[in-house]
């Protein structure tokens, strides 16, 4: 059966990555024609476009258009082996990681599992304010944005409905701007025409920013220029506005009370629970702090890379940001390392290691149709050409010819008929209201 | 607010129509110009294009590709408002429904709420052995079946992994001769590359018929072409084999244990539950009987239609069959009866009620790639010619352009590269393992 192994010699060293995201995968892909065995291990069986999941949460792209099995990616690799597989814990000093059921040696180890949302010690506000890293995120979020509006339709009473018309996005990094943008955008243009008893036009979108700005790790002036795009679609934007606490009712900032009856999160991340069991110091996020060799201190066979990696670049002393492409030009780095050891006669014969920097290749973020910031090479955009050239990066660098088709020709009907592509309710539920309007009966009740 | 109906004329007759399937919606868009209120109401925001759910569960489509709002798809009809709302009970003698909160009038009411899976009184079976009529069955379906490979793959026990990867399909109906099919052909077409440790083409599939053929509605000509088909695709076909017990080893057919671990439920239908609220007698599947006019008798202005009527043709002394042309047929002709009715001065000026004839437009059924059976006016096909019909029938029914060209792609994809399209594992999960294969360190464990 060792059909993928193109050698079963065991005194190969084992390279075992753990996370089949951005850095995971680069580095997995990197490492090709080493000579080493991979083994990559993931607890979902896809990788995941994550720049776009909130397309899937504000139904304009479906998840498999987004994602693609780690297993397919990778199928052409010799030298690699797919897990489907947690891994719960990592010994350092006995080089040993351990799983449900078991656990394996490995000679180098990446560790490129990612960060998860955090809600800053208040865990439980998770249940009323969900936060968006996963597909299943995703079609909560798509399933509680449709369901407003259909309980909306049904709700007799004035302040209840609208409550339920009225969305708070807690956070304004990237993913709360486009959330934000996002939902306004399907509330004024996909669903007027579908609903009766509400005007969806009335829709209230609030985006919630701790700081003194958006985007704060753009240039201010992208900052006021997403803001200004954010409110000329009526977004209602609020700066130096930290939530205090998140109810059913909705949020609470300081002693003012915004009622809403959606609260979305998109405010803080937190490494992956699997660097707590690696028994170094961790920055306040949970991250690990790596050497300028992205490895962990004392431990050069094993690395860090992606949003689980504290590291600063050393030419600017600014920490690396957790994008994509730091994650993947991260991966690539180690991969080359353990190339180089490895093809090594001897560890003596190895290289010194050099220290990662990182290539900026620019940020952006995109509002709405035709309305985007970007900041590439020290030059700023916004409004269409900032759009496209986000379009068209977003585009380049899904996986998979098919899932960039897709994509685009969602965007395409989406963008010509102001329409929805994944408009539906999944999962189990009802509509949640308060007291019913009796429309079969005309609406004067029964 | 009243954007959509083009009257407030409270007078006008309610229509409630009860199911958006095939039955509910074509009645509504009949009904566009008659002189009456309509209120859809359905559990479920979207109409699903059923034929194709097996192509959800087996990973072929994305839900949104068969699924479109309710809503998006009758936005245009002033004299409809659309409901997600569950109708619990008919009280046919108040002429009323009732639903979660309230209860409502109609002036007609037209039930086309449809079937639900049977286990002929074994309903504990469900979970082991889900059925497939809804996206959520669809989207557990395909999660079962990818996670079996995943467990096979870590499975160290042989006799576990030949379970994980024997799939039983109960029911030699279009659905499982349809499910069959498209397991096999995962197996052995998209996924054989991308596993080390199993070779996916001995993953076996076994089609359980309770009767002496597949496809008993067709020609038993078709029922032997639909079987050799299956048969050159390696699927092992049982007649005569009527399941006694389901449990999480297996099925039992009388002494016999089939061991298998994975059971897909494809053999019964019984009528939606509502029926059961009505209070009159409903045949052994829990179906309406119905006259001629498609009225229950004494309730001449209460219609069934589609899967949930039970009525025979006049002309043939046939059961009109459950299939999607004949609940159009169904919607259509109430719909007509309706309009004549509430266009009439007065109601002993209408026209005496005509008969429901179905006009069989053929049957069909989907076997693989470049295999199927169909029989159109007395002809009968097989092979490449009615796979093309199959799917070039099928893209044409599908609701909405979108849609019919999303399908086309993803068909063309499959088919030009023998991949699938939608190969993710959401909701939650692990993979279920017995004894746990060490595959990080090589394939003689730790």
């Amino acid at each position: 059966m060792q059909r993928c192994f193109d050698t079963d010699d065991t005194r190969r060293p084992l390279v075992l990555i753990v996370g089949g995201g951005f850095g995971g995968l680069s580095a997995a892909k990197r490492l090709k024609r080493a000579p080493v065995r991979i083994y990559l291990a993931d607890q979902q069986n896809y990788h995941l476009f994550q720049p776009l999941l909130y397309q899937v949460a504000t139904a304009a792209l479906s998840p498999a258009e987004i994602a693609q099995p780690i297993r397919q990616i990778l199928r052409g690799q010799r030298n690699l082996r797919v897990g489907m597989r947690q891994i719960t814990g990592v010994d350092l000093d006995r080089r040993v990681v351990t799983f449900p059921g078991g656990e394996g040696r490995y000679d180098y180890l990446v560790l490129a599992c990612g960060a998860t949302h955090s809600y800053f010690g208040n865990e439980h506000w998770q249940r009323k304010a969900p936060g968006l890293k996963t597909i299943d995120d995703a079609l909560e979020i798509r399933r509680r944005i449709l369901l407003a509006f259909e309980a909306a339709e049904q709700e007799e009473d004035e302040a209840a409905r609208r409550a339920r018309l009225t969305f708070i996005v807690v956070g304004g990094g990237p993913t709360g701007v486009e959330m934000a943008g996002a939902i306004r955008q399907i509330a004024a243009e996909a669903l007027p025409r579908d609903f009766h008893h509400i005007s969806t036009h009335t829709t209230r979108v609030i985006l919630l920013e701790a700081g003194p700005r958006l985007l704060p790790m753009m240039h201010p002036q992208s900052s006021q220029r997403a803001q200004r795009d954010l409110q000329a679609m009526d977004v209602e934007v609020r700066l130096d506005s930290r939530v205090t606490d998140v109810d059913t009712h909705g949020v609470m900032i300081g002693d003012e009370r915004l009622a809403a009856g959606n609260v979305i999160w998109a405010a803080g991340v937190k490494a992956a629970p699997l660097a707590q069991t690696l028994g170094v110091p961790l920055d306040a996020a949970g991250r690990v702090p790596v050497a300028p060799d992205l490895s962990i201190p004392g431990y050069p066979q094993v690395f860090v890379i992606g949003d689980l990696a504290a590291v600063n670049d050393p030419d600017t002393a600014e920490p690396v940001p957790g994008l994509a492409p730091a994650a993947m030009q991260m991966g690539r780095f180690v991969a080359d390392i353990i190339s180089r050891e490895t093809k090594a006669p001897n560890p003596a014969a190895a290289p010194a290691r050099p220290a990662f920097r990182y290539r900026d290749k620019g940020r952006m973020a995109t509002i709405g149709r035709a309305r985007a910031v970007a900041e590439i090479a020290g030059r700023r955009f916004g409004g269409l050409l900032a759009w496209l050239l986000w379009s068209a990066v977003h585009v380049a660098f899904l996986v998979g010819f098919r899932n960039k088709l897709f994509v685009l020709l969602n965007w395409l009907w989406h963008h010509t008929f102001f329409a929805s592509g994944a408009r539906l309710i999944t999962g189990a539920q009802q509509v949640p209201v308060k007291r019913l309007r009796n429309d079969l009966n005309g609406d004067d009740g029964v």
